[in-house]
């Protein structure tokens, strides 16, 4: 019989290094059963196909899984990194609001199993007041200059500054944290024994001794395409806003954004010249309709944090017109979407057993009174809920 | 006994050379009485103090108000300049919308009394389907090259460029019209025989050529700050919207933005490195509750003008609730509030006979189910008005 590991924090890490984070199945049998037990039944096979397929090889090579759940417990203590997963108190607990925004056609927009953390500082406390500064990697001149006096702005106001260690934009925004003593936090799609890219290894020890290293990928894990847009819902999670600074046409940072934006997060962007490649992409964030708010200085983004809204402040919805006021059919759409979930019209309509023509327009109305909130062409219940 | 002009064009533009543009008691006079029992009354000094007052030495020096006014007919036609007053078919019909916004604060912002023009367009064809892009007179390299690309492009997808004959970004969109063949208008704060400022002389003889020179002042006035302010309305008064390109932090481009978003028109801006004191007015223009739109290029601009209202194609508003389904409240706050005004809280809840809180209250609700629009803080009866 094999041994497994009788911890549920040696269990999710092992989990993590089988089976890439936010993958819905694997992640709803952890719900169910429990880290621990679903580590025995991926090594008993008692998993659906496909996640049988998919850890099939890494079962078959590991004969003592708690072995193995040892060996990346010892190299996350070798690289002076430790583990968080949810319950720890340094648990962020926003990452849950992740799972207001996952939804069939995203089912890795989950909250992170656990997450490795390098440094001294505590994160849940770094978080408390923290704000996303993304954008391009191949920055002009003009948005570094920006990234980095916004940062540093901001870190001076109490802020911390998230963003993802890449060149560019990333890097200007944690250096500029660095040089007011900020405690920026770099979330990274690879293990944080060795962050990429390497060319910032120096910014990298810098964020280790004063800020924090976070990944939900093992020690050892090396980036991949898909990674860092898995990556992109935590720093978007984290924080009470992103601001993107310069994304070109098709960027990571927009990906960021729309994370940001359903999340509820306060989405900000910073203008460039219309004439730069690198600000096509921000600029198409004001054109779409997420309410993107524009930015020019660290006081707009505070007044943006503190007063519009964002997960630390959100309003009632304006005086809405009560549930036993509706009329039927918007009463039977409101009851039929559920809390949390971003659902399409027509699904929404056959839940609530409405025509979809009746259904798309008693939306728009209840949207007009303050019940829902559209997404692109997909619906969700208004913050406040049902009554 | 004096001899008065026969004519009410002639009594009107008697009177725009004697009272400015947008003089509340002359233009009510001229609504009760008619042009010219208005010119009578004057020289009879028949009216109120203020008027006497302002009045009394044009009169005392005009022995013959008919001659006077040939005098200013003949200065008209030795420039090639033509009157148009209301009614005129040529009268371009959009400025009755100005009737909408003036209130006791802004009586300026009146529709014009007669308009001098110049050049051998038609102005009301020419605005049909016309933008205003307007800017700084100190713009930058950038925003030259700016004004002159969307004007250049507006044009050829048979857009009028209004724009009102500056140096900088004025400058560079009617020349970007001109360059395209396009019929731009050039709305002026001083007689169309001389157009201010002299040093786009050059240009402005293109524009008699091809398109038009528009002035609410006759042959002789020149131009003074506060023309240029009551100029601004008719700017955004014409078009279907104003696109704001470069804006220092105080501009009277903003000031020509504030009557376009007041107007209902679609006001537009574009952006600018954060870092351009030229563009510090534009991004203001973003954070201020008038909802104007980032636009990038000319298929933006267009995408807006055709797209989310303007006068041209305003939707209706959404599913708005019937008014006999109202509350009592609301609707007494509906029926107080006069078609075309712009009232404050208060005001309005006194007239309607609600406490001001509850007015304040009700009104919000009215405008989240489309009854009333919030400008500032004050209100005014949604586009569609009482059914």
């Amino acid at each position: 019989m094999t041994d497994l590991p009788d911890d549920p924090r040696l269990a999710l890490m092992l989990l993590s290094s089988m089976v890439e984070p936010g993958d819905a199945e694997l992640d709803d049998l952890i719900d169910e059963s429990g880290p621990i037990e679903t580590v025995k039944r991926l090594w008993e096979g008692d998993v659906p196909d496909r996640l049988r397929r998919l850890t099939s090889a890494a079962v078959a090579c590991t004969h003592d899984p708690a072995d193995r759940a040892a060996q990346i417990a010892s190299a996350t203590e070798a690289c002076g990194a430790r583990v968080l997963i949810p319950g720890d108190p340094d648990w962020p607990d926003q990452l849950r609001d992740l799972l207001l925004v996952c939804d069939a056609d995203e089912p890795h927009v989950r909250p992170p199993r656990c997450l490795w953390v390098r440094g001294r500082q505590r994160l849940s406390r770094l978080c408390r007041r923290s704000v996303a500064i993304v954008g391009s990697r191949a920055a002009s001149e003009y948005g570094q200059h920006l990234a980095d006096d916004l940062a540093a702005d901001l870190t001076e106001a109490g802020w911390t500054i998230v963003s993802g260690g890449a060149f560019g934009i990333d890097r200007a925004a944690h250096l500029g944290a660095l040089a007011r003593g900020g405690a920026t936090v770099s979330v990274l799609a690879c293990g944080v024994e060795e962050p990429y890219p390497k060319g910032n290894r120096s910014m990298f020890d810098l964020i280790v001794e004063k800020g924090l290293l976070v990944s939900e990928w093992p020690p050892g894990s090396t980036v991949m395409k898909h990674r860092f847009l898995t990556r992109n819902r935590v720093i978007a999670a984290l924080t009470a806003g992103t601001v993107v600074i310069e994304a070109a046409c098709r960027s990571g940072a927009r990906n960021t954004a729309r994370h940001a934006a359903e999340l509820g997060r306060v989405l900000m962007f910073t203008p460039g010249p219309v004439t730069s490649s690198m600000s096509v992409g921000v600029h198409q964030l004001a054109r779409e309709p997420w309410e993107a708010r524009l930015v020019t200085r660290a006081e707009e983004v505070i007044e943006d944090l503190t007063g519009i809204g964002g997960p630390l402040a959100t309003p009632p919805p304006p005086h809405r017109r009560p549930f036993d006021r509706l009329t039927e059919v918007e009463a039977r759409l409101v009851e039929a979407l559920p809390r949390g979930y971003v659902v399409e019209t027509d699904r929404l309509a056959a839940a609530a057993g409405v025509p979809a023509a009746t259904a798309a327009e008693t939306l728009e109305r209840l949207r007009s009174i303050g019940w829902v909130d559209r997404i692109d062409d997909r619906w969700r219940l208004a913050r406040g809920g049902r009554c």
